[in-house]
């Protein structure tokens, strides 16, 4: 969908800080990139790389209105398995997969494979993305490429790059301007229920996020499109670090006041953040931002938040994550965000107090005192430099014009 | 506390819209307004207007901190009640409120009594708002003036007009740029549990906004300050018809993904409704629009969100209505909410629905339906034309500065 041309107000302000990469600028440089070779149709092709609890659920629901989907799984037993009884035996146990599903694996698909596929989707964790992408390169043909997009949340752990970047690092910056990214309030039970569930879709590259939202749009699943994969992305991982923290003011038995507050200034902290950063402010207004937020942050269903709560209940996090029984990824992303907020000069006293519990053995109790005995302030206080990573990393996807488009506007 | 002089970021921008007074305007015609005679010390003597529910628990908060409080209430009954245990037989009953509050009423005070204070504290629900400050107006010495504090959320019915705008032709141009509007998340019985709760206090004068957060500012109630109480007050009344879709949602069986979905598309609405009025899109990232909507939207404390669950069960409005035992603002909020989206034309069909189903006779399984059926969309549009109410408020007030900058920035 378009921007209207002519926007007879003050929001042309808004609008010029919230698509970054506007539609206009995107127009400019389309014929001269990668883009996936058509629009899936009714019938596409879809290969998920895998099996975990969100890769399912959205085979279930691509498989669900009639795409042919495979995914991928590494597990030999969980391949067979899910052949032979339509059924996940580690994720969504109780639900029935539809036919047209097919899991494929463990080895990763052949050249000619990949190529018959029009739609590649990464529901891989974040940590091992780098490795499978470097392998899955040689196999794309650019002038051929499907759909690529990619679920997956969280900072890598030791170069605290977005998922973007490491596109960029393993495929290339053409590739990576191509990929769209899925996020938002989404728990993977509901959706293989049919419940209502909205998602945001962003790519560097307009087209591209409206072909994704094209094939994953129903009416129990609504698409909304954007164009700030960056803001996506750090929301996505932000999230979690204040989903511990909401986790954490229960755990101390507060209750709805204080809960609203966490995710409230945890909101503001994120959007400082996404804004030195160089995100859009106003991308984390939306699905993937407070939606999802605000989902992570208030039900026991969420990892994360579980951390917390255990955590004001006096556990230690040892012990904690040793009986945890799966990875809540906030844990390590909390570490990545205090070395993204150090280097960037962002105040973020949450995300630092929940660094400080982690591993700095804070008590929660005291942390609490000291976030409610900070000096009042005002709301809404953007930070003083901004856009600097952003840049970097637009400049590494060659796009200069946008990187100068933020370099102008960071100078006035 | 001021912005910084130096802004070298592209969020120059961003804060361009955020204060929409901002603080260095504000400056400029500071010396001809009129402002609150002193900045209340630790013996502050404060009046508060309405013994309810929210009234009643500031009341206790405020003596917490030792300040002489006043608490006007309009029945004998519950004065005399109040001043002989301490406790008020409505609301908070088992509340023993601090031995510094006393009742008084239920005439309107003396002139004499009104300027011994250096506080007024508005709690009375906003329909009655207008005859109590056209009886208080003749009481009001401009020339020593209390800090006036308004607490009401919602808009008058049949004038569809918000709190700044009664103030205005009540008691002047003058007066209700001086007023300070407080709102966030905030539920009165875990205000007096001392929960650690957070609020937005905002002014078109932010001199007065400091003065009424370093009233109110303790550790367990932080105040956050800001310059857009058009957009403070807008989010308190627009909440209550989202609290209403949300209830709906739970009481129809839907569950996480969908909540989520309706608070953040809400959030979304809110904020078209907002940036078309003239309110800074910025102003709902905060405590008195996302927090508050959040808490309204997730709790079954709240009326609004339960005359929504009962409507998705299937009760009738009528049967809701008579059993519920007190208001809930959103139902009549909504007929006002429905005016003002079509006279501005935005896009709010979440709004719209409620409207439906609360006048229309709409069934509720019917209207998310066809909310879900919706084409897909970009995440974010920013109304076509922005600004007229306010604006025109703003010309009201006299600042016709203000008013020529949205002018102005309306045109660009």
């Amino acid at each position: 969908m378009p921007f209207p041309y002519i926007i007879s107000t003050s929001y042309r302000l808004a609008l010029r800080l919230a698509p970054r990469h506007s539609p206009l600028i995107s127009r400019s440089f389309i014929h001269t990139m990668v883009v996936s070779k058509k629009q899936p149709d009714e019938n596409s092709k879809v290969l998920i790389f895998g099996a975990g609890n969100f890769g399912s659920c959205l085979a279930s629901h691509l498989g669900d209105i009639q795409h042919e989907v495979f995914m991928w799984a590494r597990e030999e037993p969980i391949i067979k398995h899910f052949n032979m009884h339509h059924r996940n035996p580690v994720y969504l146990k109780d639900h029935h997969f539809p036919q047209n599903i097919t899991a494929v694996g463990p080895e990763m698909p052949s050249k000619e494979f990949i190529n018959k596929m029009d739609v590649l989707l990464f529901a891989i964790p974040t940590q091992f993305l780098r490795d499978n992408l470097r392998t899955l390169r040689p196999q794309l043909d650019t002038n051929h490429l499907p759909l690529l997009i990619f679920v997956n949340k969280g900072i890598e752990i030791g170069t605290h790059a977005l998922t973007l970047e490491i596109i960029a690092d393993t495929c290339g910056a053409e590739i990576a301007k191509a990929a769209t990214f899925i996020s938002g309030p989404s728990f993977a039970k509901e959706i293989v229920e049919r419940q209502p569930t909205s998602v945001s879709v962003a790519s560097l590259t307009e087209s591209e996020a409206d072909k994704a939202a094209a094939l994953f749009h129903q009416p129990h699943f609504r698409c909304y499109t954007g164009s700030d994969p960056i803001g996506i992305e750090l929301s996505g991982a932000l999230k979690n670090v204040y989903a511990i923290a909401s986790g954490m003011s229960d755990g101390l038995g507060f209750e709805n006041n204080t809960r609203a507050m966490i995710i409230t200034r945890g909101l503001a902290e994120m959007t400082c953040i996404g804004a030195a950063y160089g995100a859009s402010p106003l991308t984390f207004l939306g699905l993937a931002g407070v939606g999802d937020l605000f989902l992570t942050c208030s039900s026991s269903n969420s990892r994360n938040y579980t951390v917390g709560y255990r955590l004001g209940k006096g556990e230690s996090l040892d012990v904690i994550m040793k009986t945890l029984g799966s990875v809540a990824e906030g844990v390590s992303t909390s570490k990545g965000v205090k070395n993204m907020i150090d280097e960037l000069g962002v105040n973020a006293p949450i995300a630092s107090a929940v660094y400080d519990v982690l591993y700095s053995g804070k008590d929660t109790q005291a942390a609490v005192r000291e976030l409610m005995q900070l000096p009042p302030s005002r709301e809404l206080e953007l930070p003083p430099t901004a856009g600097g990573p952003a840049r970097q990393l637009l400049r590494k996807l060659g796009l200069e014009t946008q990187a100068e488009d933020l370099s102008v506007q960071a100078s006035l």
